[in-house]
């Protein structure tokens, strides 16, 4: 977490576009470890794509789950939704893609990293897993 | 949003049917705008496909995701889910395919479309978009 | 529900594999009936499927739907975690793979199968569910 899922028209993005939108993405998420966040690109064909009913090959539709953090203040869900239109506009807007974003807030309780519960916010332990950049067995309850 | 994830046997749906079913499915939506319902179509192999630790070919599953409305009734859920059915039928129920719908409902405040937040329901902005069919900047808070 | 989708490399698994993995993951739900439980795999190629910002080969990202039962306690939670990791071993853990899962609790309301709103927990009509292995008329409220 968070996993984003990057729904794309065929042949929109090279591997070396979505390994640099990958990064992008991962710094949107600067307080977190970075091992944390996931991003995984799908082709979707045109005859398979539908916006309002009619078929596209225009449009890049995103879809985030956020397990880790969830955002309680209307000042944070504004800064967040901003840093990440800096982080994707690049390889949307300005390339003259159509697109749409949202994010689910999942449950903390019910995540496993390694099988692993991660820490929780702030904590020693995620302290240690940002530096490590890895999961490792928690040292507090 | 709402975005509809429809995971189906290969081969069950030419362009057409897909076509078709991602209209009736926009219309089941008839107070929003069009260009809010998104519709992505998945071929699973049966291999890759199990429902209760058995392979199939011939289930479709849907998965929905709402943001733009909540639905805080009963009598609204059990009408939503008339509709769905009414409107899926004819290329599930009738053509001999088992299946299976589930709705979640997500955060109206983490949802953009071309970077902007999407205006309350049944706003004067709403209205316009509504009509424009497509997103354009906001002239109400 | 539950629906599992099991994100993983290229070739990772054998249909028999996700056969095998599939049964395990239902026998975890070993309270509901069984055709709840979907499951389904893709194959994401390395380009695709960034953790961190960098492409992975070798990482299983796992994301669940639970509709039936929500987990209302700590200790259940952690036996419903603990039995997971026990199920997937042998096709994640056990074969050097990297792994994540995590699980989001959707609305009952908002769920059919067959177009059928299935039974409450344990209700008469649940353990005919589980009985004959099929969604079939509600005969209770």
């Amino acid at each position: 977490m968070p996993l984003w899922k990057v729904y794309h028209p065929v042949g929109a993005y090279t591997d070396e576009d979505k390994h640099e939108l990958s990064k992008r993405i991962t710094d949107v998420y600067f307080m977190l470890p970075r091992f944390y966040v996931g991003v995984i690109f799908y082709e979707v064909p045109e005859a398979s794509f539908y916006i309002g009913g009619q078929p596209t090959r225009n449009f890049v539709r995103i879809h985030a789950d956020h397990v880790a953090r969830q955002m309680d203040s209307e000042a944070k869900k504004t800064m967040f939704l901003t840093r990440v239109e800096g982080a994707i506009a690049p390889f949307i807007k300005d390339r003259g893609f159509d697109w749409e974003f949202h994010v689910d807030e999942t449950p903390f309780d019910l995540w496993t990293i390694q099988g692993i519960r991660p820490p929780r916010a702030e904590t020693e332990d995620e302290k240690r897993w940002i530096v490590e950049n890895r999961a490792s067995p928690r040292t507090h309850a």
